[in-house]
């Protein structure tokens, strides 16, 4: 296969930009990968695991000659690192980003990029509770779903080489307007990031001081935890950066439990036979 | 080895006693395995399974003759299933059960088996969403854990025996009281079960009506929501049993949500960053 393209710099790489690194080199996506990374150790590692061709640490040596730029910064560093890219990308390159926030961030970018450079956002949904280069996988991507958010203002050139890049990382791709992906996400992604870490508190603290509580645990609890140890940062951004939609996501939560609770005081058999069999019938049509 | 008993008899055959049943075969712990079960398809199930050598479906055939006697029916039928075995049991032999809720269970059984059977609470902590004895496995107890909750009415012999058979069929176990079995289950499995559940309601009514939101979960959301397929009227039935402990749990899970929620109101970044990084210590401890 001819590479895609001649030169492409990943900005940021951490647990995103690593796999994307790996990911591009095994694929051999394009002719060279260029990585922007700050940290000594970071850089070391990046080249060891030969995530990239060539590893700096100033946008002036990263950003010209490519064709594409990802932006793979936590969704809080997003608009200062756009502007330091806008300064050396070429006219025509396509930018993109992984946030998982995406209306404030491509209102913020496109208004960046409206000049030169062609943005288009993009949330490849894939992760894990690990972070950094040292978790990051070559196979990350495959067949993960990456959403990307088109605007009128999108470059159609620019949304087509972004898609042909995600897709050729393993993506399956939907194309989704950014208030609509933060609205989803909030109740599929985020909302069950801040569940996860409340059940743990909660189990500790519900537990009343007997022992150990965690020495009980099985393995609905163990999957139901997992994503309770990302990184408390990147999820804080997040969250701060959707909240909105995240509060109405909690307040939803909030009544539902409410009303469970309401059908255990009462008690309402029925009511609680209905409340968990319409959840089983809406998830049984997942996979 | 010999074989741990002469007979032993299981009392409903579904996930958690058609388990059993494959198990005790396999690993040759008793000499002949007899199964109650009424349904005649379960019954021919459980035939070609070779998960007991004899199928009944009345307790005067099922019962005498054996040193152990397991209750595998729902927490709701374990008085009356009880009854129905105290008639015919042996006066010396183990009765058991794999009840989710104990503190009424061992309440009830211990008065029935007062004057004969020697009634000793379990609760071994495997399961899966699935249900029934198409999903049983002899492999669902290797390395899960095993409650068992021995009172001050607990005969010594029949304790041993009990703790024996568990740990025979691969499980580890821990000696807890009914109560504080209930109090910290509620807060491990039956609160995470709701939460899976509640999850499922508010994905769908928080994504304001956008396509199908499930196009766009990942797999934080599939882990979290696995438990949300199991048995309505199980899981019914368990919460009901341990109502005012996981009302209690729901009361805390609620504060938390809506400690998030201020939080994000503020915004206080910071107590958002302590509130996953507590969380996330707490998730690292276990595996």
């Amino acid at each position: 296969m001819t590479a895609l393209f001649d030169q492409i710099t990943i900005v940021g790489m951490g647990l995103m930009g690593g796999s994307v690194g790996l990911s591009v080199k095994k694929k051999k996506i394009a002719k060279r990968v260029v990585a922007l990374a700050r940290n000594p150790k970071a850089r070391a590692a990046i080249l060891k695991a030969k995530a990239a061709d060539a590893v700096f640490t100033d946008y002036v040596d990263a950003i010209p000659g490519s064709q594409l730029v990802l932006l793979a910064v936590p969704v809080s560093a997003m608009e200062a690192c756009a502007k330091d890219v806008w300064m050396h990308v070429a006219p025509e390159a396509a930018v993109t980003d992984v946030g998982s926030v995406k209306q404030p961030v491509v209102a913020a970018l496109e208004k960046i990029f409206a000049r030169k450079g062609k943005f288009v956002g993009s949330h490849p949904m894939a992760g894990s509770e690990k972070s950094g280069m040292d978790a990051a996988r070559a196979d990350l991507f495959d067949k993960a779903l990456c959403i990307v958010t088109p605007s009128e203002q999108t470059d159609p050139k620019a949304l087509r080489s972004v898609q042909k890049f995600w897709a050729s990382l393993g993506c399956r791709i939907s194309l989704v307007g950014a208030g609509d992906h933060d609205r989803i996400i909030a109740a599929v992604s985020h909302l069950p990031h801040v569940l996860a870490s409340a059940l743990m508190h909660t189990a500790l603290k519900a537990s009343g001081g007997y022992e150990d509580p965690m020495k009980f645990i099985g393995p609905s609890f163990r999957d139901m935890t997992r994503v309770a140890a990302s990184s408390p940062e990147l999820w804080a951004d997040i969250l701060l950066a959707n909240r909105r939609e995240v509060l109405r996501c909690l307040a939803v939560a909030t009544e539902q439990l409410e009303g469970v609770a309401a059908m255990l005081e009462s008690p309402d058999k029925q009511g609680l036979m209905e409340f968990f069999d319409k959840a089983r019938a809406l998830r049984n049509k997942i996979s």
